[in-house]
């Protein structure tokens, strides 16, 4: 699933969307991906704490398929203390957090609580931790929620950019109204009941034509079959012409050799 | 956010659990990191279309963060025909479907009906399309359901893994029953409000021998402005044992120094 659209041209910042903190980030391809990650959820802060390899580095840029103004304008701070000072509202995320006791919650639960921060006009941040370490304990003491993802227990290896997803996605979804489910119709458009009518008609009288329905007993039963299958679900105008043309088609042809 | 615990051991797969299907995948990581993140969401069945280089190859499996037994487990096949055969629903992912007549769903949507498909014994399959390209207009006339991730709409590029990765995170989602949120207590526990009432008295009794709280007047409003604090969250044993040390300590170090 590739495809990008206007790389350059994100969507205007949020001032009180959440920040992403690459806490000692160590390969700048990775906070490459973690802004192409961020531009897919419509997320724009970054902050970089100490990266290891220095910034910024081409190498990010040319990673970020494109989400360059993201990279532009991220900010790097020495310490996390720094980076989230002018905050009000610290996640942390942590694949499982040991000897802590903090308000633990999911990414979907997080990004609910990050949307209602935003709308109270207060700033939040999301610390991400390490590629190999993660965060430590003086990090997470930091956070004021730990996010955890509902992952398959016996495999949590996720990648940095992986990682920025799906926060990235679940802040994305708690304002999108895209319905679960949709007829997509591109130049066409869904068959009325009448138009579906005027074709069974076409059918069944040419199947009374054929003979394929002589047997006076099962005809109604065979009738209401068909009719069943062509309202299983949303027909298009398109698809009734072609279907119209393939049973006139199909009945000339039979016609012809008789 | 990172740590991989037991990549090996994977859950087992459940022989309804949807199939991920690459057609036409062009670079070896890419099928590595697919895996990995089939085993973020407990998925284990792939199987691979005409991949570009061959199959195996060597670079999938170091790629895949020790998901291998289901590199290992794999399938290739020439055609898609070939590939969903055996299958009884299909779905495509596409970014942004034309020229198309067909049920449109969301990521978690399909994820949905993917878990319902499966319940009833179905076998399913998810086409996910090259690296650049995506799946092409054959491709997607083979499914009875495309899905499109909502996501920026003015910066759709997803690398391959990632793409791979929301879907894996949905499907894992359909049966998790992590609360969003919980208070994480490691080795203690939260603390009942008679031993946080313990601790008040002992607060203000302390209060009371400084003086702190001579104002008669003022001293209601404070003792309860005190309580609201020490009341806005859960407040854990351990955290309570701490406090009554403080206490102690400051109100000891101010009787020395008198």
């Amino acid at each position: 699933m590739t495809g990008r659209e206007g790389g350059a041209d994100l969507a205007p910042p949020g001032p009180y969307d959440p920040v992403v903190i690459l806490v000692r980030p160590q390969l700048a391809e990775n906070i490459g991906t973690t802004a192409r990650a961020m531009a897919n959820g419509g997320l724009f802060h970054l902050r970089i704490v100490a990266p290891r390899d220095g910034w910024p580095q081409e190498r990010a840029w040319y990673a970020s398929s494109g989400a360059h103004r993201i990279l532009d304008a991220a900010e790097v701070f020495d310490t996390v203390d720094d980076a989230i000072a002018d905050l009000h509202r610290v996640f942390a995320t942590c694949p499982r957090p040991r000897h802590v006791v903090k308000p633990v919650m999911t990414a979907r639960g997080a990004a609910a609580e990050l949307r209602a921060v935003s709308d109270r006009k207060l700033r939040s941040g999301i610390l991400f931790g390490p590629e190999r370490a993660g965060l430590d304990n003086e990090d997470m003491a930091r956070a004021d929620v730990l996010i955890r993802y509902p992952l398959n227990p016996r495999f949590m290896s996720l990648n940095l950019a992986q990682a920025v997803l799906v926060m990235a996605y679940e802040w994305f979804l708690t304002e999108d109204t895209t319905p679960e489910r949709e007829l997509m119709t591109n130049e066409t458009h869904v068959a009325t009941k009448g138009e579906l009518e005027n074709f069974m008609s076409h059918l069944i009288r040419d199947l009374d034509d054929s003979g394929f329905l002589r047997n006076e007993q099962k005809r109604p039963g065979m009738v209401r079959n068909l009719r069943h299958f062509f309202t299983r679900g949303e027909v298009t105008e398109q698809e009734l012409r072609t279907l119209h043309g393939v049973v006139s088609e199909l009945t000339t042809g039979r016609k012809a050799r008789s």
